[in-house]
């Protein structure tokens, strides 16, 4: 880099946002796995959750057809007709309420988040999540210049949500509230009273409500309860078709809310990235005709491979973790290695080639976590979860030895 | 809907960011021009930069490969090294500069630009665009809250960039400044004389530029001036495959920076939507490996629909238009109609199925042109270009009558 490039640099500064930008620690620790790959080793991934079943035969033939088909072009911001209104028909029938395509709008589910924060939240405003909470979230917040309010929810409790959980966070007077359930990480899946007790004082002290609800249809005692249910026109309901189609390559997401959020959700697409292609969306479509017989699969895979690595867990006496209501997450207490989340991180790539994400990146409290994610080929899951408790088993010895 | 739920929309309000969102007006276009087709017209499109050559065989060929070989799971947060790499190669031959892969980031082309604002200004600061300008310049601007500064090209002389242009952006002391050549709407090339000097400006002034170069490589002149060429770190070259391949609807473009700025930009990426499809890289990757071939074929097409056109508005002697050196839109001067853009939009729109984009889209002082885009099916542009110049010389008659 030649002198002047480093002067101009550092005395042209960035915006204070783009001194801010945190990203996703995930990807920065998939990139640095996929850096050790390079170098020719074999990494265990276990840090994103990047499903590797087979997706549904139908969205492959329909997202290959659809190019053959020459389905090039641009699409309407709110996304495809077809496709809103397989969303809308499939929420209907799991809500009971009548719904039609201006209910739906199609973008990125990581997106969504900002999108969601941008249009209802000023510079400032704080935003209410119960921690462990996902990363994007945070990394939004801050993005936009909003405050985060963390409610720390319990792990003795199975990090469920209750009453004193949401009158802490209405308490914080925020202008916004995100929700997660069925959660990642922890697999918590927050019952159906305390999620409507929530949209209900939602509603009393005027606060927008974004329910994320991408791991819903991976919840072991499925029908999930979607928020979608309640009609609201605070609440923004949001979901990603990356998890339950196994297909997150794809980069499709969508909320249900009313009209007239979707609305300008679709102006902030057109705003910000145009329009999604079509092919996927035609692809997502399709998927949606054969969902509940693939999902049904997916879940019999979830619940099959979550008891397996629990039982691993528990075996192993290094870390604690409870048992998981939904998806492909374990969220591991590692406080017994005596070492904290980054350190342990660090080490398990570096030192055993096997990559989690550090328990900080779901909030500050959560240094004595790690990540794992059980979504992967399953004999890499099992030696990458073997890996994981080797090193907490060296460390505890170490760590009790001191 | 519920009165409830009108209640609680009136009286919970969206963001002030919210409120102003405007997205692009030729996304609206294209949705009533959908909306006629759904009630059975045949609709001519001539609003959005679609274009409809088939693309390169390799490219779609390399996108259902990677779609049958299962590449549908996250990719690294600044793109597929494989395209990164490959785009760094092509710039190294196109301006004689080192350049590696962490000069380049991918992203799409429409998102880059609030990415990029987003990055370098503050709330308030001042950003100059020369218009006519791109509407998504504006919008980007305003949902940030920057101050757009737009500096009027000269229809006279063919709407260049001049010296005197260049010093009224400096005497605006912006944060950054946008400048697009080969530009839409006007298809107006600037000279490499005049792109170095306010590369040169913007080093003295400490002024960020982004040089959007998405319609560079359909300059007829080719090869056209690229300002990555100038080894500046407050310099940001982005451009787009959609109209040198033909596939707006992969939605990827990218971004040629100091490593710095690149870096920044992929945790923007990480923030706001993870990551981009593996298989659209891939094809692009292959695209890559044909682009000149492909592009010379298209340029030849573009001239020589852009002489077709012209002959047929000169001849008509209805509307004015200068002369493009680039790409495939037309910027009209309907002055001599008597009526304004939206009204002639609207009712070429509803009356004769044939859709524009408004002149005001690309700045308030653009109020008596409309754009055509002629990148369509050929007799599609030609039979809409007639209903334009018919609707026109209607419109002049009664004009001049009155």
């Amino acid at each position: 880099m030649p002198p002047t490039s480093t002067h101009l640099l550092t005395t042209l500064p960035f915006s204070a946002r783009g001194e801010h930008l945190m990203g996703q620690e995930m990807f920065k620790v998939m990139e640095r796995a996929q850096s050790l790959e390079r170098q020719g080793h074999y990494v265990y991934h276990l840090e994103l959750g990047n499903p590797r079943m087979p997706p549904p035969g139908a969205i492959i033939d329909a997202t290959i057809g659809a190019i053959h088909d020459k389905q090039l072009g641009y699409t309407p911001m709110a996304g495809l007709l077809e496709l809103r209104e397989a969303v809308a028909t499939r929420y209907a029938r799991l809500t009971g309420r009548q719904m039609q395509r201006d209910h739906v709008v199609i973008s990125p589910a990581n997106l969504l988040i900002s999108q969601f924060l941008d249009l209802t939240c000023d510079t400032g405003d704080s935003v209410v999540v119960f921690t462990p909470a996902f990363p994007s979230y945070w990394a939004a917040i801050d993005h936009i210049g909003l405050h985060a309010t963390a409610i720390s929810l319990n792990q003795e409790t199975g990090f469920h949500l209750t009453e004193r959980h949401i009158e802490a966070a209405m308490s914080a007077r925020p202008k916004a509230i995100i929700v997660n359930s069925a959660n990642n990480p922890t697999g918590a899946v927050y019952t159906q009273a305390m999620l409507e007790l929530l949209a209900h004082r939602c509603e009393e002290e005027r606060v927008w409500l974004l329910s994320d609800e991408t791991y819903g249809d991976l919840s072991f005692g499925w029908p999930f309860f979607s928020l979608a249910a309640v009609d609201s026109p605070q609440i923004v309901t949001m979901s990603s078709f990356s998890k339950i189609f196994s297909i997150p390559g794809f980069r499709v997401g969508y909320a249900v809310a009313h009209p007239s959020v979707t609305e300008k959700l679709a102006l902030s697409c057109s705003t910000l990235i145009s329009c999604l292609p079509a092919f996927t969306q035609i692809g997502c479509v399709a998927g949606l005709s054969v969902l509940e017989d693939y999902v049904g699969r997916v879940r019999k895979h979830c619940v099959r491979m979550t008891r397996q690595c629990i039982d691993l867990v528990n075996a192993s006496g290094a870390v604690r973790c409870g048992t998981p209501e939904s998806g492909f997450y374990l969220f591991l207490d590692i406080t017994e290695t005596g070492i904290d989340d980054l350190t342990f991180s660090k080490r398990l790539l570096e030192e055993r080639h096997t990559a989690v994400t550090p328990g900080r990146s779901f909030g500050e409290t959560c240094r004595s976590f790690v990540r794992v994610a059980m979504c992967g080929e399953e004999a890499d899951v099992l030696e990458g979860l073997h890996r994981v408790l080797d090193l907490a088993l060296d460390m505890k010895g170490t760590h009790g030895a001191r």
